[in-house]
């Protein structure tokens, strides 16, 4: 089945508006309806949970009998169930659409199938249109739908031995201005942003994402704060324009206790329309999050510098207990990118599925 | 003074010939006598500790007033002290040898004066012909005299996060055989490696220096194994092609304890004819040659996995107590180099002087 310009033409337009609608749990889509001629009948976009989808709003607008015949241009396959506002497939056949074009299937369980129905009562469809660019506008909400949660970066800054701090806890200027400038560029690319408690009271982080002039980006990261001791009254990520979450973290702490209480962080994170969430730090809520193998992205700054640990054994690794016992247990990682950021690296990897983990490394070290 | 054709020949022939010469505890040097004509008279090299001199091997070689009026052209700058051959300064003016040219200055503090000896004496003296090229066969013996003892390479593997060991001891399998062949490259160009009982008793290392194929490098570094224990009768290390040089390590172990034992070992490898030497770990050693300041090469292979510290604290760290108790102890490295072997990462660094250490980072940290 071919596609016209004008039908080219109104997918691009229906990708536009769809940016109008709020990124949160549900997916931004625009939708725009053409007449058997090929004109613009009416457009629609999703406002937001609880409302109409865009191709309810755009059907919404025209007067009964109007859509007969019309072809319908939406960049994510027609929904099939009965959420809060009934399933549009359904929606698209009763007002008697002819023809649907959309970009993206549905990845949900329950909300796919609009393509099978429209199909099965005489709708023409075609699917994939414009894919790549409809993909890269949904790219987040389709990785929370794939992953049941939101994605997750956890990112930390550490010595090259991997101290994130002196034996007697100091820490400051690990790494420079370019790699702090790139931290401040990525919290603002993440809905939410998570610290625990003891990273909190030690630096008293505002947990905004900054321009290096102290400007705050457009978009800000709600602040998360993990842990059972309390947030002063006086801390700065009260003055945050967004308000802080507080949960108890405590039971991060043991080792495997804290994953049930990392994945149901998560889950409560979605529900408020988190789709990417940026985890700070310290060491041990990045290790809880690790060891429950929910990090999709991992940021290591590394600063040219060596710590070691104290003459008396005192450490503080960037890392902690990860529940790996044995060397077969490591998490191992694959490398997206090196990048020097003035003097310091960073390395960016994603830990590889358990399956793929054993390699074919010979087993003579390094002798 | 313009230098001719025919000298700069020479010059090239005598860097040539100064290699047929030992590379040890005395430099690899070559002189070439040249007629005022510029045909060549002799050559000469020098063939080790206790032996003339090149110049004086190639004055050997003629007639008695053969040389006068010659010019020599020698690789170093000719030596002014009385050593076990007497001055080669004196010999060339004895000689009557009218001109000299040569590419590097002496830099001992002994030796050096040459140059001074022969203007005072009347020989026209030229310095820094071709000096590039004698500087890159001399490097080594360079180094040992600028810093008064081996030039010493720390090698390390690690994981992302700074351990060499998951926390129930095992190791294998950390860096791959990109990462492997490049270390016994580097193997190769050393004279002496290093490695403390612990890890001879855990790995049974050969510690040669060998080709993926497993054969042999030409040039065998000589190992040394530091620590009180005694090394097993059926030790790998004793098929090495060289002997086993065995020193009782044991002080390393305490915070500064063992840097007076480090350097001195360095001394002793120096009067052996070492100028190059690789640290090849474990933990302990390297870090003991850290903190004594006396690594000028670091090599960290940094593997892309996670192993971090296990369930009960247990951790074994790449590196240990490298003295500093503070963040503004921190040892700041020069990053010199990041490559990629395979899946690996080789991170090669300078530790900076304590002097270049302070630097501009702001205070705010990650905020």
């Amino acid at each position: 089945m071919t596609v016209d310009q004008a039908e080219i033409g109104a997918m691009r337009r229906a990708l536009e508006i769809a940016v109008r609608g709020p990124r949160g749990v549900n997916p931004q889509v625009g939708a725009v309806l053409l007449s058997p001629a090929g004109e613009v009948l009416a457009e629609g976009w999703h406002h937001g949970a609880g409302t109409p989808h865009a191709e309810v709003d755009a059907l919404s607008k025209l007067a009964p009998g109007q859509a007969r015949g019309a072809t319908a241009v939406v960049t994510l396959e027609p929904c099939n169930h009965h959420g809060r506002t009934g399933p549009c497939a359904q929606a698209l056949i009763d007002a008697g659409v002819a023809r649907v074009l959309y970009a993206v299937d549905d990845p949900g369980a329950a909300s796919s199938g609009g393509a099978e129905r429209l199909t099965a009562a005489g709708v023409e469809v075609v699917a994939g249109v414009l894919e790549g660019d409809a993909h890269a506008l949904l790219e987040s909400w389709l990785t929370v739908q794939r992953l049941g949660r939101p994605h997750v970066t956890v990112k930390w800054a550490q010595s090259l031995d991997g101290r994130a701090a002196a034996s007697d806890g100091t820490s400051q200027w690990i790494t420079g201005p370019a790699a702090r400038a790139d931290v401040h560029r990525r919290r603002a690319g993440a809905d939410a942003i998570v610290v625990g408690t003891g990273t909190l009271l030690a630096d008293d982080p505002a947990l905004t994402a900054r321009h290096p002039d102290g400007s705050l980006y457009d978009h800000q990261p709600r602040p998360v704060v993990l842990g059972a001791r309390g947030i002063p009254d006086d801390a700065a990520v009260h003055r945050h324009p967004l308000p802080v979450l507080h949960r108890d973290g405590a039971n991060l702490f043991g080792e495997h206790a804290g994953d049930d209480r990392a994945s149901s962080l998560l889950t409560e994170l979605r529900t408020l329309g988190v789709q990417r969430v940026f985890i700070e730090g310290g060491p041990t809520v990045a290790s809880a999050f690790l060891r429950a193998g929910l990090a999709d992205e991992l940021l290591t700054y590394v600063a040219p510098t060596l710590i070691g640990s104290g003459a008396d054994g005192a450490d503080h690794p960037a890392l902690r207990s990860l529940g790996v016992s044995s060397i077969t247990g490591q998490i191992r990682l694959r490398t997206v990118s090196v990048e020097p950021l003035g003097d310091d690296l960073l390395i960016i990897s994603q830990p590889r599925p358990a399956d793929e983990r054993a390699d074919d490394r010979a087993d003579e070290g390094e002798k």
